[in-house]
């Protein structure tokens, strides 16, 4: 139905500005403009790579600092080869895409490769000795809110904990809040579902690939969950990058330092566009839209 | 890789309560137990039925009262059959998925079906004579907000608009403001994009059939659009519900009134989680994440 292919370039050129995007012409200035001292190495000791049975990669950088004891379940579990074989299990539309063992019985409720069954959950951390880099935007959820290592969170006066955004992974249980030991794990696909904040330990963030986990066929199943014949894509492996030749390819990208100028640029000219496009500008940002710049190292 | 079939039965009833959902248990009680009264009917006049070449469907209701002019636009084209055989053009990770004429060079460059290749902006409208069940949770962006006809809204002390949350609908323009016709349209796909609030003229919200549009592949052209040889999605046909045998699928659905008791109480359901599984409640929901519910009529 494509009356004219040659007259795509042209679309493509006349429609850049529609819509805005997360990489609009002034956010571009910003990043090219960023000093290298400003990007911070992505640690390929606590960043995975998974490879999906279609080919498609994704990178999840781990939040120690959030949730230790869960990544360095993670981490044993991923080195014991535990996610090789292991399927895509859930994809609920506007919600989250879950993975693990279809023969667990459930998130948690089993010791696996060695762990215990069962976690004391991360939730949240003392908010003394964090590093936050706060939005003074306000939130609707939280008293505070910001980036911390890279993540959006949160923080009260006593405490602090990662944020549902798009692209967070979080650690999958039954109700029981130590039932979730790592070996099931989902990522959020849709508008960020804030209210489960401080219910479920969220153990990184989506770095790279994430349209590999958030256009896959929704389930049909009860949450999403797939069902029957339907098919379930598997994961080939889960490997923690480090150990992959020359550092794997975490060892190869670099992420923006929130606590840098070029981030705080960023991030204001997000709350006030000055491309020809925009003609009334937010003056706000709210935490899930700040964007968090990944990169190739140069 | 699924060891045993069987289990995954009990693995769907163990983790019903994982991660919550849209359709939790107190939700769902607070549902049951709604009224006929408390519903209103879907009006086929102002809702589309966009058939998908690989047999999706996908519901669109319109909203007159925010984008009256843009509204009849839209149902003009359709009428025309102007959408049948369009393609889709963009599908961007955590952003939107757009459509149109790929042909077009622009969103609204050109007359479409006898209609002017311009149109005033419809991004606000006056505050005075709208009805409005305000959300008193607070909002990053705006300084109320609340559901009007359906849809997420926000006002200020003289205006007016519909908010850029997940399945909203709006209308792809050029820099000029007036340079939408409705001739190409988006969906948002993602965590909600407000920061386009007011930029662009939302013209309805998809009702049913959003993972038809959501679980798309990504383009990788910039913004996402797609480009050589990337298959485009074609869209069999645009048609008015009411058009269709007995009032097509539109009159068979109905949507809870916001204004009604189990609305309310459903939006408090979603605050305060009272099942098992959560362990802290929210107390606060923020526009994007109230449910909107829409049924087959019983």
């Amino acid at each position: 139905m494509i009356k004219n292919l040659g007259r795509l370039a042209a679309l493509l050129a006349s429609t850049l500005a529609v819509l805005g995007s997360a990489h609009a012409a002034t956010s571009a200035e910003v990043l090219a403009a960023s000093k290298p001292a400003e990007w911070r190495a992505i640690d390929p000791r606590t960043t995975l790579v998974m490879t999906l049975a279609n080919g498609g990669e994704v990178l999840i950088e781990l939040a120690p600092q959030f949730a230790p004891n869960t990544t360095q379940n993670i981490l044993t579990l991923t080195k014991q080869g535990f996610f090789n074989g292991l399927v895509i299990l859930r994809v609920q539309d506007n919600y989250v895409t879950q993975w693990g063992d279809p023969a667990a019985g459930s998130p948690g409720a089993r010791a696996q490769g060695g762990l215990a069954a069962t976690l004391a959950p991360e939730w949240t951390r003392p908010r003394k000795g964090l590093a936050f880099s706060e939005l003074k935007d306000g939130d609707v959820y939280a008293p505070e809110v910001g980036i911390s290592h890279g993540m959006p969170a949160a923080r009260n006066k006593r405490e602090a904990w990662l944020t549902h955004c798009y692209g967070m992974v979080g650690v999958g249980r039954d109700a029981a809040p130590e039932s979730g030991n790592g070996s099931e794990l989902y990522v959020v696909i849709g508008h960020s579902p804030r209210h489960l904040d401080r219910n479920i330990t969220l153990a990184g963030r989506v770095i790279m690939g994430m349209d590999q986990l958030s256009a896959l066929p929704r389930g049909t199943g009860a949450l999403g969950f797939y069902q029957g014949a339907e098919p379930r894509l598997g994961i080939s492996s889960v490997r923690i990058s480090a150990q992959l030749p020359n550092g794997g390819p975490a060892a190869r990208l670099e992420a923006l330092r929130e606590d840098s100028k070029s981030f705080a640029a960023l991030t204001d000219a997000r709350r006030n566009r000055t491309d020809d496009w925009t003609k009334v500008k937010a003056g706000k940002i709210e935490i899930c839209n700040v964007p968090l710049p990944v990169r190739v190292k140069p």
